[in-house]
């Protein structure tokens, strides 16, 4: 880290970007809340027709991507033209404007998200192949008998002969699932099965997602328990707060495989490496800094409680009633209440703004809109703005940095993709029963110390960051003995 | 079928085989209860020095398979010897045998069987493969949101975009293991990792093992439920008779998906189909056998009521106490009870040898050893013996051919194998929702259908024989509407 960043986003992009890339840094910016479509049309073969449909789009406030020709006959030519719209609707209006042209017909509308999930994302392969019945003779009876044997006997060995040792299970009860909340396992199936995705190709994860029919938090812990033994690690997913602090902590106890709600510690891990590379870059003190918290859900608690551990001593965490101290008795719960005592050591009350004013950095994970420009000028240097709520921010980045803020990010930079693919990768290699602190820690920092000079992060895409995590993880937990 | 078949398992490999199919025939037939080790050795380089290691082997009652060079230098030869022995303790005495003769160093004792386990046979692959950050939002945030709400919107698309649609769980808790016994689910992973890479590979079903901590009948089918909604079907595997059949009922009434537990049902399809194919060639008609069934185990139960919906009329079932009749009160449980009306018209009672006596066809499903030659003599005309107990059958083909049987075959012939991963794979196409008897008798018949002429069964590994499975099972869902 050599200088604060104020577009981590933009430099996190190729500096000299091809075709390929263009549109992958347009997309990421200027257009990331848009539907994308493909629109397959067929025009007549005459001069001027492209233009009229490009003008239609236009028109309409429709944004033109990549334009594709399909195909060509005598009379028509088949075209295939991406599309950036605001909604299903805006797309519905431009269809049929477009089909309003003479010599234009519209074939088909493709979705590519919907593409690339047809079928799901994933599949159980198995090996090694069968040719031979003496091939099926040792894979299954009689000689898989064997191995059962030798399981039964060294239990140590189960993960030697089995895929236990490299394969996790996800959980969710689909009761808080990206900004959508409570939609129910089988609509979150795509999002664990693209977290799963992450684990694969990014830390030779196997990652089984399993969908649980109960919002209940005892059956929750009975049937997680029930079904951990065959898996290295359990991962919570999408489960909400405050639930999610109890099932992790009953299961924590209960099982002898490690549990990690990324929800939770990823967003902990990521925030805290985001944190110790802006203050290098600032040149600020993590232990003398003045931070406030605003929303103390799954990521926020357990984030506070992270920064706490890695010496942040200044810090408030604030709620829709604003500060939390020792002391308050309105809307807490058990996991307020331990943060009212590691937090807040001055107990101060009153409402974010007011907790914000002279504050040196601010830590969003709580709802769209809530930090206005003024609030940001009120802070003191160097003004580190991470506003990460869901699907929106607290205040947009450009607008944090127009009012002063020295580096200011969202929640798209400061991605947990970039730790819990290290983070269960490192606890599998080592054997870990357990994620704890110093592993947290651990990842927290190799996540930082690999951010290119002039980043505050590494990418995602980074499979040097992600094998630099796994070591720091397993190393750690070597160390504790 | 145009003949009755007295060595089915011979023919079912090559009539003319090579090198590789040779030793595989070997192994099937002679050697298949002994244990296949490899030898790394190093031979002086001189003459003689092979010979004298082969007759220490064969001194020791060890039998030689291939023989390979690994690596030759001017003092020595590496060569790797595979032996098949009885046991670890044979293999220890032929192995100090080999040490002790001069000029040869044993270096390695290895076990092809272990090593094709090793880290399990399964893994989660997934796709597509991410490259850029654009792929990366396509597949998870923000992209995959839109697919979350399509399901949320029109909940019958669940399967068109996760893996549900082609993803099967298979559950054991680890009770009744081939034939181990209770060893525990951990133990029994190597098992269910078999069976999923054979619905992999011969029926393109994916497939995850779910291991579970307890025995319980009723959390059993609580934890079952909880999980089974992010699956297209549960196969209930290894779960020890009579709960097994308690388990099955409570979570087919419970679960929207099918559930399958081949123990039970890949057992009565195979032994229905060789059945429909022993009749056919001895001119026999399956509605007027006399048949006796031995063992009322998983197996047994499910066999004797799948070849009464399958029209055999005269059927007598015995457990250790003989012949299962109505009024019978010693040793039953519910399904004796259901067996005890829906077979044996006459009420006969008697032991196994008396019940044997007369008739037509033998299925065993019991304990090895328990039919003698004269008790097969002491049947009528076909006599079909099918002993299948495991690991070692009720009487062993050669000696019930040699008793008069027209037909004899043993477990390893009779091969679940055959059925299961079509019924999946049929059931999975057809979106069914249960596992009807209509199935199970499409799936036999399609099985009986597929053997080749002069053969009472099709090979296991004859791909075309699985699909005709899929899709009779999936035709005879759709006609029973």
């Amino acid at each position: 880290m050599t200088s604060p960043d104020r577009n981590a986003e933009e430099r996190n992009l190729d500096e000299q970007p091809g075709a390929d890339e263009l549109e992958e840094k347009l997309v990421a910016e200027k257009y990331a809340h848009k539907l994308i479509r493909k629109l397959r049309i067929r025009l007549a073969d005459e001069p001027g027709m492209l233009a009229r449909v490009a003008s239609a789009v236009g028109e309409q406030g429709g944004l033109i991507g990549d334009i594709v020709i399909l195909a060509i006959d005598s009379h028509a030519v088949e075209r295939s033209i991406t599309v950036h719209v605001d909604n299903e609707s805006h797309l519905q209006t431009i269809i049929l404007r477009v089909r309003s042209i003479a010599g234009v017909t519209v074939e088909a509308v493709e979705d590519d998200v919907l593409k690339v999930h047809e079928n799901g994302k994933l599949r159980v392969e198995s090996n090694p192949r069968i040719e031979t019945l003496r091939d099926l003779q040792k894979v299954y009876t009689p000689g898989v008998a064997s191995v059962s044997q030798l399981i039964l006997k060294e239990p140590q060995r189960f993960r030697d002969y089995t895929w236990a040792g490299r394969t996790v299970a996800i959980v969710t009860d689909g009761s808080a699932v990206l900004g959508l909340g409570n939609i129910g396992p089988r609509a979150a199936l795509p999002v664990l099965e693209g977290k799963a995705l992450l684990l694969d190709q990014l830390a030779d994860v196997g990652c089984v997602p399993i969908l649980l029919d109960t919002q209940e938090t005892d059956e929750i812990v009975a049937t997680v328990g029930h079904v951990a033994e065959g898996f290295g690690a359990v991962l919570l997913e999408d489960i909400s707060a405050p639930r999610c602090f109890e099932i992790e902590s009953l299961l924590a106890q209960k099982l002898g495989v490690p549990i990690f709600h990324d929800d939770q510690h990823g967003t902990a891990v990521v925030t805290l490496a985001a944190l110790i590379n802006a203050c290098a870059a600032t040149g600020t003190e993590l232990e003398s800094l003045r931070l406030v918290i605003s929303g103390v859900g799954a990521a926020g608690a357990a984030t506070a409680k992270l920064l706490v551990a890695a010496g942040v001593s200044e810090m408030i965490c604030c709620d829709r009633a604003g500060a939390i101290h020792e002391g308050r008795t309105e809307h807490m719960n058990p996991v307020k209440h331990e943060l009212s005592r590691l937090t807040n050591r001055s107990r101060a009350s009153g409402s974010l703004a007011e907790m914000l004013s002279g504050a040196g950095a601010f830590v969003g994970v709580s709802s769209p809109g809530l930090v206005t420009g003024e609030m940001v000028a009120s802070m003191s240097e160097p003004r580190i703005v991470f506003a990460m709520a869901n699907p929106l921010p607290e205040i947009m980045p450009a607008e944090a940095v127009a009012a002063g803020a020295c580096v200011a990010m969202d929640g798209r930079t400061v991605n947990n993709a970039l730790a819990f693919p290290g983070i269960v990768r490192g606890a599998l290699d080592a054997g870990a029963t357990s994620i704890t602190d110093s592993m947290k820690l651990a990842a927290a920092r190799a996540i930082a110390e690999s951010a290119p000079d002039g980043m505050l992060l590494p990418s995602v895409l980074d499979r040097q960051a992600h094998a630099a995590v796994a070591g720091a993880v397993g190393q750690a937990w070597e160390d504790q003995g």
